[in-house]
Order: structure tokens, then C-alpha cells, then sequence
């Protein structure tokens, strides 16, 4: 049997959609949702997330507002930027596009991000009101949520599941980690130290791969049925493709696509779906800025 | 066989005697630790806790603070009081015991402790800083770090051991599993959801029982030469007693000691470890201000 394809697609379009409404209620309330994204030095992939991420704003009625600091950039100039945002009433979220060159301390510009504007859900108040219970954290981050979003609309039962979670990065591991938990499954956390770790995922109802290996998961890890969401975005060499690379995921889909019962492809899975949250918090922010 | 016990009132009294040694070098410097205990209400629970906390710091030379306010105090009154501690230079840690009175919300007197003397390390970006790689929490929380502690002192080894944690409090179960993580062993998180629950509890290295049951984790649940760190302290009726009842844990100590490798009894084994965390937190704050 074949699994199901967890459309990453459709589902994010949906999402847009829905942002797209929403924006459209706060325009004609006067409210122009607004996003600053920052992007220091020249690497063309980021300049390609920004750029995409500008794009789709543009699409649901985000008004997006770019600003470019050289690779050179100061700590301080990074700081005077984000500070000044985060004080500008027509910017409802910030989105500083990680990672940022050597000479800058990540943790300090991140905590420079208002709360009320951190859409990207990365500051460690954030992430602390998601492990715990009782409290609402201001935002989700955008690619955990995202992952949320799939296995809730694909239908997937959380409460009480067995998730496995391959990774535990800041970014994605972690926090998806803890959205399970808060959603009653029952988590393990795995990571390179791992004993036996085919035995653990294959105990997984849902199996969470977010460990940037490509092809790691392969079919003897999967268990007969589950739902695997492949978190990876890994490049790989590809002769038959004219730009000589191409886009994989850390989950052997081929193989393992005859086993699970439902799957995300690689791309059109979890890649479209960080866009579409981060969109959502935006106009949420400005929703909740409007009161 | 029978599981060597892990006497937490021995390592608890070799921690104090570090903390001790640690106190006399400040004071050495003319720095006094000084810890303040907030006790809203008449709880005989609560206030109890808060004279034996107050009395294990005279011993180790940290002075204490005590401030009683009555049941029907305000929110107000409780926060200006934990505001005006968090000016005090002599105060290098508070501590409000809880549960507080039902008028009082619980999350807004604890964001009011600075982060500086959140010795207890409930505050959000404390449990944040604790599940992020990158980040050191000002504090680790009491309990958890306590469970650590035992873990470390009884040369039981975390890296890459099968974590298992039962239960998923704030102040207990999510904040050692984060630890657990962070120490490089592969952490389960179970419930009150989790199905199936013996099985997965029967394949931990290491058994963490935070769920406040009596004797709810029996021989079958426990995989043989595990190491089983009891954390509950629930109150049992036990006519044999003259007080009519005894102090028990989440564990069947009785029939779980003849299985496992190491265990914590209750009493004596998590209880005394949080008191002696709690003092070790406070006169590293009071290190740490003195530079």
C-alpha cells in the first residue's frame, strides 16, 4: 500500500487563504497588517526566502517593509535597526533573516524583537510559554506550527499517539516537541545520541524528521501506518538535473512511502507551510494590535 | 537482587556543606547571600516548607527575609511586595511559596520576580532558556535540577540513556525532561494520555515518576537494572502511624526495589534535594552580583 500524500501545498494555500480574509477585515477596519524583515549581507539563499516571503505578503495583503544591511554590518547597527522597528507602530511583526554573519551575536538581536513582534516565535519567552502549562505563547514559531497544521488537517489524531521527534534544534526539534506534548501525545525526543534509534522511530505513530540528513529515515524506521513528517530540506548533487542539485528530505520517501500511511513530500510538504504561518502570526499580531 | 538505594539525604548534605563552604568565601568579602520567603495565607503546609527552607539557610549562612501577608491579601499587595524585594540589594533571592490564595494569579506574582533572583527558576524564560541550545538559564529550576543531581552523584549515566518521564508539570515533569534532553539522553514525555503506558515505561534506562499518584508505578512497569528516581510525595492514610498517615511516593517502593537497579526511597531521596538546589541557586546569585 501506498501512503497518502500530505499535500503541504493545498494545505498552505488554504492557509493563505484564510490569512488573506483576515487581512482583509483589518484593511477595511483601516489596519494595514505589516511585516519588516531584515536581511544582513549578501547570501543569495536568504535573499531568496526574504524575497519569497515579500511575495506571498504581497499575495494576502501583508504590507512588507525590507531593509538591506552589508555583510560588514555592526552589532549596533543591526540593533539600531531592529530597535527601530520595534518601535514603528506600522510594523506588526519582525522577521530578521537567520542566520546572520560571524561578527553578530544571534541571541542579542533576536531578544532586541519586541515580544509582541517576534512572528517568528523564536525568543526564549516564547518558547518557555510553550513548555508550559497555563501559559498562551505570543506567537507559535512559524515551521513547528506549520507542522501542526498538516498533521491536524490531514487528519492525523494526535492525543494520545506516539510522536517521535528526530532532532531538537531551537528552530524546529524543540519547540514541535513541545507543541506534541501540549497536544497530549506522547513524545520522544531523539538526536545523534540516541541509542538504537530504527527501534525508537519504529515504535512511532507519528514520526517527526527534522535532523537535516538526507535520506536518513529510511523504511526499516518506519512503522506499518504511521504518519512521517519530513521536516528535512536537505541539497543534494543530481546529474540529471540541469542545475546539477536537487531538493531532498531526510526521509527516504520512495522506500518509505510503501510503508507509512501518510507522508509529506519533499518539497511541496512542511517548505510551503512556514510561509503561510509566519503570514498568520503577521496579521494575528495586527489583529491583536488593533485589540 | 535489591536496587542500591540513592540516599538524597546524604547528597542533599553534601551539597549544603558546598553551599556552606561557598556562603563563607562571600561573607569572607562582606557579601551576605540573603534569600526572601513570600507566604500568602495560613496554609500549615506551606508555612511549613517556608521554616524548614528558612532554617536549612541559617545553616549554610544565608539570612533570610520572611514576609507573611494574610489569606484575603490583594494582588496588589503581593505584587508590591515581591516589587520592592526585587529592589533590595540585600536580596539575592525570592521565593513565594506556592499554591497562592485563589485571587491571586499565580503567573503575574512569578513575572514579577526579576530574572536575577528567580531562584526557584520558574520564570519563563528561565524553562525557555532551558529547552534551547545556545541559552543558560539564569536558574534550573529546584526539583528537576535536584533529580539531575541524584542522577549525577549516584553515577548513573544520562548520555544516550532511555529518559523516560512520567508526568508533565511545570515545576517537575517538562523542566527535567528539558535537562534530560540536554544532557544527551533520549526523553520520553508521558501522561496522563500516554497509551500503553507500562510498555513504554518498561523500556527506560532511567525512570523519572512526577505524577503525584501513590505507589502508581509498579514492578511491571519497571525494566530491571533501571535507575528510578520517585518524585512524588503523596500523603497516604496509615492507621499504624500516630499521626494516622505516612508519606509515600508515585512508586511502589517495595516490589519496584527488588527490579530496579538504583531507586530514591520517600522520604529521603527527592525531598531534601530541592531545598539544597534552592540554596546552591541562591548563592550563586549572590556570587554572580558580586561579580
Amino acid at each position: 500500500m501506498t501512503a497518502r500524500l500530505i499535500d503541504g501545498k493545498a494545505i498552505s494555500a488554504d492557509i493563505r487563504g484564510e490569512v488573506k480574509e483576515a487581512a482583509e477585515r483589518l484593511r477595511a477596519k483601516g489596519i494595514v497588517p505589516g511585516l519588516a524583515t531584515v536581511l544582513v549581507g549578501n547570501d543569495p539563499a536568504s535573499a531568496k526566502y526574504v524575497s519569497m516571503k515579500r511575495k506571498k505578503c504581497a499575495e494576502v495583503g501583508i504590507e512588507s517593509f525590507h531593509h538591506e544591511l552589508p555583510h560588514e554590518a555592526t552589532q549596533e547597527q543591526v540593533l539600531e535597526l531592529v530597535t527601530r522597528l520595534g518601535a514603528d507602530p506600522a510594523v506588526h511583526g519582525i522577521l530578521v533573516q537567520l542566520p546572520l554573519p560571524k561578527q553578530i551575536d544571534e541571541p542579542t538581536i533576536l531578544n532586541a524583537v519586541p515580544l509582541a513582534k517576534d512572528v517568528d516565535g523564536f525568543h526564549p519567552l516564547n518558547i518557555g510559554a510553550l513548555a508550559m502549562k497555563g501559559r498562551d505563547p505570543a506567537f507559535v514559531p512559524c515551521t513547528p506550527n506549520g507542522f501542526i497544521e498538516l498533521l491536524d488537517r490531514s487528519g492525523t489524531e494526535i492525543s494520545g499517539a506516539n510522536a517521535v521527534v528526530l532532532g531538537r534544534s531551537n528552530i524546529v526539534g524543540m519547540p514541535v516537541a513541545l507543541l506534541l506534548v501540549g497536544r497530549n501525545a506522547t513524545v520522544t525526543i531523539c538526536h545523534s545520541r540516541t541509542q538504537n534509534l530504527p527501534e525508537v522511530t519504529a515504535r512511532a505513530d507519528i514520526l517527526i524528521a527534522a535532523i537535516g540528513r538526507a535520506h536518513f529515515v529510511t523504511s526499516d524506521m518506519v512503522k506499518p501506518g504511521a504518519t512521517v513528517i519530513d521536516g528535512g530540506t536537505n541539497v543534494i548533487d543530481d546529474a540529471s538535473r540541469k542545475s546539477g542539485k536537487r531538493l531532498v528530505g531526510d526521509v527516504d520517501f520512495g522506500a518509505v512511502q510503501e510503508i507509512a500511511g501518510a507522508i509529506t513530500p519533499v518539497p511541496g510538504g512542511v517548505g510551503p507551510m512556514t510561509i503561510a504561518m509566519l503570514l498568520q502570526n503577521t496579521v494575528r499580531s495586527a489583529a491583536r494590535d488593533a485589540g
